[in-house]
């Protein structure tokens, strides 16, 4: 499957300044991913966000595609999603972070943007600046060697794995990855989400401590979003703010349902959601 | 102990654009790590290579400093290392690849650097350019997702967990623990260091493609170093390239020997070099 990745068209046409990259750069960028893969949804969400142009080949896992031969040249590691820019001789990158990294350069979406808010040009940085991208950084990596782990490792252990992996897991197994993913949870709302404001008189609502979300908050909910379809939730109102796997972390459902309003949710979240209204409707498990 | 960590004497010194922020802050910033910490050492390295002034202060893990209620303010992970900029207001910063972004951002060493070769304004990109900076930033996420696990896994399971830390492996999970490691030595080698290449005249010896190191060799190297201490060589050589451990990866012995000739080399992995010295000397153990 080959689709365009439209863009929005209820939002302002954002602007991009252009260098002599994307001057002569036709649509030919591919990505390779599954909208079940949280790291995939990240890179298409930023790029319906930035109307930045690029296609999208679905890789099926079922059948191991992801582990061809063709698809461990371009990663050998085997894993989803890999970015391909198709030039005479093609560019193939992969992980998540380095591609989105690498569109917003070649898209040059930074300057003024709240996503990575990098100034055109190094001598206009301010502290404040520097320290409010030092803190998405973090994030980045602490969600790599942190939260990533112990989220991913819950989804895996108690419904990923045995319904799709055919994985046993015990129950300890189960209790001691919920423990683990409670444990991110709680720091996710003890630290990134109220140590974070940069500005005394306003308390943010965001990861980097601005006003606005940036990277760091699309790639921190597109990984939470993976537990939709693990634990009992009313999956027909959309909005997994309201599962009571989060309730207990105020901050982290206060972001939630601000990131939920981000423009592109509901379509890039769209797979996920149909898999967790089939199991969990109206709140009934219906398995 | 809070020491100044000096400056190269012998090279040209590197000469920083500045910005107001730069211009306006005194030598207020500190390095809380441990010299056995791989992080620690790549972001002193670093600021060795760019004669960026920092402070160090050494944070003794077997006192569990580093598990203190006043440490975990800086970082609730209990982690090192934490760079604090001491301000009105103290700002602390942990997870080292945000360290080093940060600092080269505070001291705009990245134009015209091949340590990270951002240019100093975005408008001024080459897609040459943006994709040896992606190259880099590749590394950096499997670095943290694939190669540190391995190394570090083995590391631990092998000597430091027993050594240090009074922890019990079995003779399989050391085992395990070295297949991963050997899987990720294989990757650098098969992978990082010999499809890097972005000049097709050129064969590259570094990871990013280049002519030259950029700060994902620094913190591959820094990661494999701490295996001068896990496994018997000749230490009394100074340089881990000629381990048996390392020698059926050329590409990889080949880039170390490279590495090693890096200004600062010595003075980094010093505590490291000594305890291996002590451990195997001559290439005979003495333990």
């Amino acid at each position: 499957m080959c689709i365009k990745f439209s863009h929005p068209t209820n939002t302002t046409k954002t602007e991009h300044t252009t260098h002599n990259v994307t001057k002569t750069m036709s649509n030919n960028l591919i990505l390779h991913g599954n909208m079940l893969s949280q790291p995939t949804r990240v890179i298409l969400w930023f790029c319906h966000l930035n109307h930045i142009p690029i296609q999208f080949k679905n890789v099926q896992l079922h059948k191991a595609e992801h582990k061809s031969p063709q698809f461990l040249k371009w990663n050998p590691n085997g894993k989803i999603p890999v970015l391909e820019h198709a030039q005479e001789s093609s560019f193939y990158l992969f992980e998540s972070q380095a591609i989105v990294h690498y569109l917003r350069r070649l898209f040059i979406v930074d300057q003024h943007s709240h996503w990575y808010p990098e100034p055109s040009s190094v001598i206009d940085a301010t502290l404040s600046n520097i320290q409010q991208i030092a803190k998405i950084d973090s994030y980045l990596s602490w969600h790599q060697n942190h939260f990533r782990p112990g989220v991913a490792g819950y989804a895996f252990a108690k419904y990923i794995g045995p319904s799709s992996f055919g994985r046993k897991f015990t129950e300890e197994q189960v209790k001691n990855a919920h423990v683990l993913c409670l444990q991110q949870l709680q720091q996710l709302n003890d630290y990134w989400l109220t140590n974070s404001s940069t500005n005394n008189d306003q308390r943010s609502m965001f990861i980097s401590g601005a006003a606005e979300p940036s990277i760091a908050d699309l790639f921190c909910y597109s990984e939470l979003a993976q537990l939709m379809i693990v634990d009992e939730w009313n999956a027909k109102s959309g909005q997994f703010s309201t599962a009571p796997l989060v309730a207990p972390y105020q901050n982290v459902v206060k972001w939630m349902k601000e990131i939920e309003q981000v423009n592109g949710y509901s379509k890039i979240h769209d797979a996920l959601l149909k898999i967790a209204t089939k199991r969990f409707g109206g709140g009934q498990s219906k398995l």
